[in-house]
């Protein structure tokens, strides 16, 4: 992986007349094709670097999670209502790194249905449900995701709308 | 954030004779560096957009954490040891994760101390921990990493070495 050095030759080129301003044009062309060439073979390994680097970062954020999956077990003789609150409390710190990673939990209820938020798994008698007609009624499994991109829709279950 | 159309004007340039050849040189010089330019831009907005499908795949891997410290809660009010045998399968489920994103976790005492894995945070008496001296007597806190990259070192307890 060896770079090009800087204005090295290129094989199988026609050849050009010769002349100091022709010569000059030439030796910048190719200096620029060199260029490009070495910025090509380097934004390669920084894209592979870069991609390395966020995953250890975001790997990182959730290791406080692992240590207090930890911890639990260690106290797991321990009282079980407080086994509960570690738990409640673990759950609660894995929601805020994954808000601080930048992506919202989608678990509301009672609010329109909304196709690029919300997969729907089942329909139910707006009757029953208490919400408006083509509302979700409930989420079965809550999404995630960014304004930008979901990381996965909401699976829910929507009022059926009266039949038109 | 348009691109530079290829072969555009650069402007500031010396003025370079006329005459076809040196026009020719001339213009593929300018197509090169108007591709170089290109390139940069190009790369620039691929960086972002690389490390923003890795942050969305390393959260993803993580979700299944999520939904399950849910559907423990859920179960709150069962059997104490249904609960402790829940969290035990979230952290079996976290490690996992952790592996499969090809990070390794450090929590092995008896070895010997090694400076890119361990944190030392205490020195002991070889005496009572029944390891060598010079080797992890307790893991405090798991490491974790990938051969390359460390994300964090183990916090460990060294059993001390005899004066020399």
């Amino acid at each position: 992986m060896s770079e090009i050095p800087e204005a090295g030759p290129a094989p199988g080129t026609a050849p050009v007349p010769a002349g100091p301003d022709a010569a000059e044009l030439e030796d910048r062309w190719r200096r620029t094709l060199a260029d490009l060439d070495n910025l090509r073979k380097r934004y390669a390994r920084e894209l592979a670097r870069e991609r390395e680097a966020e995953r250890e970062r975001v790997t990182t954020a959730f290791l406080p999670v692992l240590d207090n999956l930890d911890l639990a077990l260690q106290h797991a003789g321990a009282d079980p209502q407080s086994i509960i609150d570690g738990v409640r409390a673990l759950r609660e710190q894995a929601l805020a790194i994954v808000a601080g990673l930048g992506f919202r939990r989608e678990d509301q209820a009672g609010i329109p249905f909304d196709p690029t938020r919300h997969e729907v798994v089942g329909v139910v008698d707006p009757a029953g449900s208490q919400v408006a007609p083509g509302a979700v009624a409930q989420v079965l499994r809550p999404g995630y995701g960014s304004p930008e991109h979901q990381l996965r829709p909401a699976a829910v279950t929507v009022a059926q709308r009266p039949e038109s």
